[in-house]
């Protein structure tokens, strides 16, 4: 089974660190591929910047239909492009805070999320009202670290994280923690040996929620919303991106896809 | 007082019909200036066609600062890019399917909206939502007509329009109608006048929902979620997008806003 | 066009500064007329105080229609009597709570009701609830000033609503203010210039709003709900209030309906 | 214990039935008086008959506080002046709508209310919203028979209201029903009857359970929004309304309040 | 009439104390036969505690039927079992939570609940959930004192339960308070003196409601989920708990229920 | 990593061939042990059987973490005792409703659940409320047909199932299916061949996302609502259920948990 994990912002050590946190976890036979656009914002800190991050990340998605990937992980916390993205692929599309905010909700009763900065804490209430995670979610909080210093030498953010954290778990009623940000990946382990509570990163956890879902033999419903683009032609620079329907011919033929385990 | 009213599809003759109904609606005083980009998808039917008209929508409001625009409409009932223009505007902008629900909110029990393609319709649902007015939206009906063949000369979809919004009053337990595509706007008044009921249409009630905006003096927030989107530099061929913070300098400064009547 | 500005409280110096206000927003062409009844409450502090201000305003809007007025405000933010109003009336019919959310709605993620006394918070909630406005509605707070001390000479209203501002932004989270009583219509300007953010005024909202839908033409569904009252005699000393149907013969026939601008 | 049953319209006739059927449930100890407001309409089938009830309605809380009653309930479906009558009363308050729903909840999973006029649906549904019981109503359903025709001889209600019955328990997956109309109460028995499910009157639902909440020495609470009334001079014809605070004095003081049984 | 009061937890001191309560509120020929289960936890602090006292609780409610009860109440705050039970009732069967917030909800805008141990905190918004009581749920409290401890002599319960409503009243916005414990009974008289506003406890509250719903002659509806679990032979030691269908005969016939009042 | 998959009721061919479906979908390195209890009903029908299934089932999740079991699935539609099992369980514990949903919710905007019998139609509802998947969940259908049938040598329950979906997909608005009972699970594949749209089987559904919730080293909260029970003797029969605290000690001490892939 192949997996394409594709990072929506352009910094490439950052879908670095998440292939290695998603490889970390895989099944034996699963392979993921981590990838980000070559255009774009190099980090995601509003409703502009997902709004330009999502032609790029669409165009993987297509690329990635050609290639024959068995499914997809979207990597940034406010999941942009999601439903676009499900019109584009056969198999499953699975947004970070969306596989972060489930697997909390089977773990307590109520999480909060903590993430970069300020302002996108509305983004994360309405990703959790469009999940119907707002019963789980006590809190969203933002330690107002920008997106990119995150993993800088030396940076406060992982104390400021684990300080975030805690507020939560005193103030909020929460007794699981969500990390709001991709960036945030691989201090998980860390913040979650802090704490004594469960911590979800949502990259690993969409990686094998879309893991799950493939080994399943289960796909993007192709009837209603997330139909295939209806074809047209786009006009001027975006022409490129013309949706064609039935999806592209698959450069090379994927092989019968074999259940490598089970 | 300058209101720009961007059509998010190419599709110039669309973008002149809106332009001339928003153009009967307003004020004396009030100049309405409509737009389209020149990039992206003739029409928006899905998720993926939004997605890609939204850049060129956003340089169109970018644009619009340095041009000193008071206040925003954009034209495609799923208002696309919504947030990300708050982001860049300082003036208020407005979505049709937000003006038009408002409307129709204040002027019954309920109504139904009325929109081209059955697969849009979770969509319409998903802006009811957002917008708290779930609970007065009673259901939401596609006509199964595709938005460039609206106003083709002999088509079908008056009389489409027409009967779907019968049986809405009928069924649904709805006293009025929204019109669920900009490209119904110059259909408004025939269906009104066929049915009887209010029938709002999105793109003139928001051309008057910002006018009304303005003329309060009321701007967007600036604080907050819809604060300018923080600087940075775009990579590839999205350079040119890179927002800058404070807003570009106004290519030629716009007159001290006279306040024209009252 | 003519609007009819109903204060259902019987303070003729409330009524004059609102009518006042009013005029200063509205487009050529558009009249004001602010009246309050001549019976009921000096000022609407309860939902007793509302009971009995709603009569003497339902005379006033049947009196409107006779008079051949396009619209209505009712300016009170508890929005009293509005869906009886919507009853008699041919045109739109707009509270001020109903406005002032809309119009908050889309100038920021989430505002805040800063009203006169605590006893009136809930009545705000379910006013919000009742518009679907409770997704933005981050807090009601009371300065606990009574309305008729709002507009003393020396009083400290102003002050106390400043600052009841400032911790609604610091502490709820929100960006923009509705301020929650008719009274608090001439201090807007000044709130606004000391907070930096959208503060909405309900009075001069609805007046633009019902401006704007007279302008689209739109009038109240008379279908449903809102049809006139079924024609029944009243009895003992409300027998003047008997219902009749259709509406009374106005009593100068109003001029057709010149749509005065556009 | 002393109950006052409040009919908010004129028609003595309906007045007097359900007093008898109030008095056919209560206990031994309990006294009911049913009385009805010398003004206002004769049967309410809107919003606007609602108003002009409420006055001549609230008028005989007040009435009844001075004559020492324990409780009171508001006998129209509608649930007229309930928040306000909260406010003037000591004892506790209930609408018939809100006992029929607030007990047919512990009967079965949902219920669908058969009322009056299809007018008067959406007002039911906001009732639901406003007790918290909208989870629990499967639908609301009307027979479109006038309210003063439901007990005139020959009057087909009873088979319309038994086959609208039957209709939901078909169609709406309910389990219960709850009569909608005050003058259903006498016809509840033959009802439920012809059914085999629960069937709820409000009038005697709503007796009993001011009877328990009296029994229980449960009071409203005075504190917060159903405080007295401000004492203030109301003008005009609404002179006699105005508010005192505190509540009058009894005229004659009452007993002791024994508390007969138990 | 025949009330059964079921306690789920085995201690017998709990039970009693209840059913002294219970029979000071009731009406004169209503009789209250206050039980537990001989098997099971002697106190239920958590959802484990919970499942296994349900059989008990339901052995009981078996033998209720056959014993002729009109109607049951669950006397533990977290009403376990309620469902189950009612599939088993033809009378009503009425949890102390879900009686508690009904009456709460009538007397004042908002309350509180008060409740023992933090664990617990979640089930009761999971239950005002079920009632569609969370828009009057202002919040739930704990006083981290263990059930058992309540009545121990010398016991801080009673000064932490004034100590944790004070706090309700003045921070979350309540005007009324609901005692989360059966064991909180005897106390709650002492409680309301102390604070002067409204405070309900359930088992009373439930009683009456199981009395009314009795005199009013309504059950349980056997049409849907709450009818008669089917027939079937359950295994091992369980065995004993097999569901027959109809309910088992009637030990001794009960006379044809007389309306004993009114 | 090892899985015990409890199959709450006693019918072992159930049990073997959910156990059969589960090994199909596992990883490498995954063992499922497949369990029922041996008291308790041999199908689940209602909110009785689900009570008497819930000590068998809560038996054998204590076992199982005396066994060392990393993970539960509990293997019911109804999801019965999953809160009580979170208490028990270091591991993740996952309903197969809950699975089902929150997989079918990443695949299509809506879907139907297609159950047996039409008295659990409200348990799945509330199922959906609890999980925060009203959202997605279209319908609940049932075929009416008796659980144990399910799998009978000629039973017309597969036919019935795929008419169910058909009319789901038609009616509905739903773009994929949920099987709502456990004894549906061998039945997928067909009835996803059927339809062409995504079906979902809880079992597997919920052991693979128990699975991925192992690898991700992610356990149940042990703060708040999910720490074991307190420690206390139950009496009675029930006394060999008494929790202890901590958990029991494992009998033979677990290998230090290789992580045996990734």
């Amino acid at each position: 089974m192949r997996i394409k994990l594709i990072n929506p912002n352009t910094t490439q050590r950052m879908t670095a660190a998440m292939g290695e946190c998603a490889r970390a976890v895989i099944a034996p036979g699963t392979e993921v591929v981590a990838v980000s656009p070559t255009m774009g914002p190099p980090s995601i800190e509003g409703y502009y910047d997902e709004a330009l991050a999502t032609p790029g990340l669409l165009a993987e998605v297509e690329a990635g239909e050609r290639e024959g990937f068995d499914g997809y992980v979207i990597a940034c916390f406010g999941d942009p492009g999601l439903y676009a993205a499900r019109e584009l692929a056969r198999g499953p599309v699975v947004g970070i805070a969306e596989a972060a905010m489930h697997a909390a909700s089977v773990l307590a009763p109520g999480f909060s999320v903590v993430t970069t900065l300020s302002r996108t804490r509305a983004m994360a209430w309405h990703l959790a009202e469009r999940y119907g995670m707002t019963r789980f979610c006590r809190n969203v909080r933002a330690i107002d670290v920008a997106v990119l210093e995150l993993d800088e030498p030396g940076s406060a953010a992982r104390r400021a994280i684990v300080d975030e954290c805690r507020r939560a778990l005193e103030e909020d009623g929460a007794d699981a923690i969500v990390l709001g940000c991709a960036g945030m990946t691989s201090l998980c382990a860390q913040v979650e040996d802090a704490l004594g509570v469960p911590v979800v990163d949502g990259v690993t956890a969409a990686v094998k929620w879309v893991e799950a879902l493939v080994a399943l033999r289960l796909t993007t419903a192709k009837r209603g919303d997330f139909a295939r683009p209806l074809a047209k032609r786009y006009d001027g620079d975006f022409a490129r991106f013309s949706p064609t329907n039935p999806a592209p011919v698959t450069e090379t033929p994927p092989p019968v896809r074999p259940l490598r385990y089970g």
